[in-house]
């Protein structure tokens, strides 16, 4: 605690959305930690360097990111909370500049095929250009300081760079979240509703996962995620992501990992940790 | 049939990953039909302009790709065939140049993040530039006729642009798949092994996944593939993705299928097609 008490290390640029997902589920200020890879951020917890983690996990609309699952698996750190963010595109540009004389738009492919229908109502149809990620961009933007270049990137990014607002809210598709979980060297009692994720693998035998979702069934445990996942290497065994409701220290959720614990191989539980639901559309 | 007996629509540029998966699913000549978006494919296939369309639809180290799933629905486009490949990630440049002249290796932010491992090794390290995909890369690095620029892109990529190959299998992770779903105007009665893919939605009480994948279990049809994937207009309400093995026209199916509709809302069968195994690692 003391010094590093609301550290928190992202994978990305100032600016980046998992540093916003830090600040928004902190409620407070929060000290970012940029590091260049997935990997530094586990590291850089693991090693104390920062109190959290933060690390995308699914979006609504790309899917389950499996490498952070991996990385979940490989460093053993705990989840400790989650927080969905809702991903609001912004064009920025420089202070010099206006939304009519944006010809060319810079950002990550993801949010440029994301803001399509915008960007080719923008003054005719603009030039893209693809970065490394949204704060990258904006980075960019305020670097080259061209009143005909803007980026998509969030608002916290344009603060960040100094650059202008032209326009908010321009994804096509509004329902874009983003959930983050947090890691922590220790576990933590989860305060209020808990959620507990786990991973497991299963012979790919008919029926085997109906028995291994029964242990929850029986006792009324209500699931919120569950997703399977080739496993590459050894064709028909499957890995399976699974959330439920409570803390795996409840007498509920013991039970029923010690029955699941007949079924599946590698039984992992990734941690307890309060649940955020997603907010209704706006 | 006739004229566009094998044409194929897909996103992006010739020598597109989708491409390739086209050309092995096809066994044989396949005329590529390239557009610029994946609703353009399916548009493409609905007008019949090209006899099938290839999107992907999940990656092993990516996840499933949401927005071709709704279109898969949006469409209403029969699925009629998948194909798995194994993406193998080549390091590519102008036939004047060699591996130790290389500087700077342009591709899509994703490819550039699947070969992180190589490039920090390459000549001791390389300036990295995104690009929109990794066909457009190659493009570029073959108009660009710079001996120190080289792109991440497949082996059919360069063979298109005239490019030398590098170097060859610099993905970190070689268990790198992408399942590429094949569509149609019409149904196709599947040869062989049959696979169904279905989507329908649950209201989340506990044990409703549990009676679900009940009809399943007691007919001993076995699952490939389930996800969950939240609604979030509407909270505690999940759309599943289920693949399981047979042809929704079999007896055992027609059966599980009408009782499913007991429990689940807006259930869609998205097609029967013979299925594709994942091949084991090399």
């Amino acid at each position: 605690m003391g010094a590093n008490r609301h550290t928190a290390a992202f994978q990305g640029e100032p600016g980046a959305y998992s540093e916003l997902a830090a600040r928004k589920f902190l409620h407070a200020s929060v000290r970012p930690v940029p590091r260049q890879t997935f990997d530094d951020v586990f590291r850089t917890v693991k090693a104390g360097q920062a109190k959290l983690g933060v690390v995308p996990i699914e979006n609504s609309i790309a899917g389950s990111i499996h490498k952070n699952y991996d990385r979940l698996l490989k460093y053993g750190l705990p989840i400790v909370g989650e927080y969905h963010l809702r991903i609001c595109h912004c064009l920025v540009g420089i202070p010099a500049t206006s939304r009519r004389k944006i010809r060319v738009v810079a950002s990550h492919p993801q949010a440029l095929d994301q803001c399509a229908g915008f960007l080719s109502r923008l003054n005719g149809g603009v030039a893209e250009i693809a970065s490394e990620d949204t704060a990258a961009s904006a980075s960019a933007v305020a670097k080259g300081a061209d009143p005909t270049v803007a980026a998509i990137a969030s608002r916290e990014a344009a603060r960040q760079y100094g650059l202008k607002v032209l326009a908010t809210d321009i994804e096509d598709d509004p329902e874009n979240y983003t959930r983050f979980l947090f890691v922590a060297r220790r576990a933590v009692k989860p305060a209020g509703k808990a959620k507990t994720s786990i991973v497991f693998a299963l012979k790919n035998v008919p029926g085997a996962l109906f028995k291994a979702l029964g242990v929850f069934a029986e006792r009324d445990i209500d699931l919120t995620k569950i997703e399977s996942r080739p496993l590459v290497g050894t064709p028909g065994r499957y890995r399976f992501y699974l959330d439920f409701r409570g803390a795996a220290a409840d007498a509920d959720s013991r039970a029923a990992l010690k029955e699941l614990r007949r079924y599946a191989l590698d039984l992992r539980t990734l941690g307890s940790y309060s649940a955020h639901s997603i907010p209704r559309s706006a």
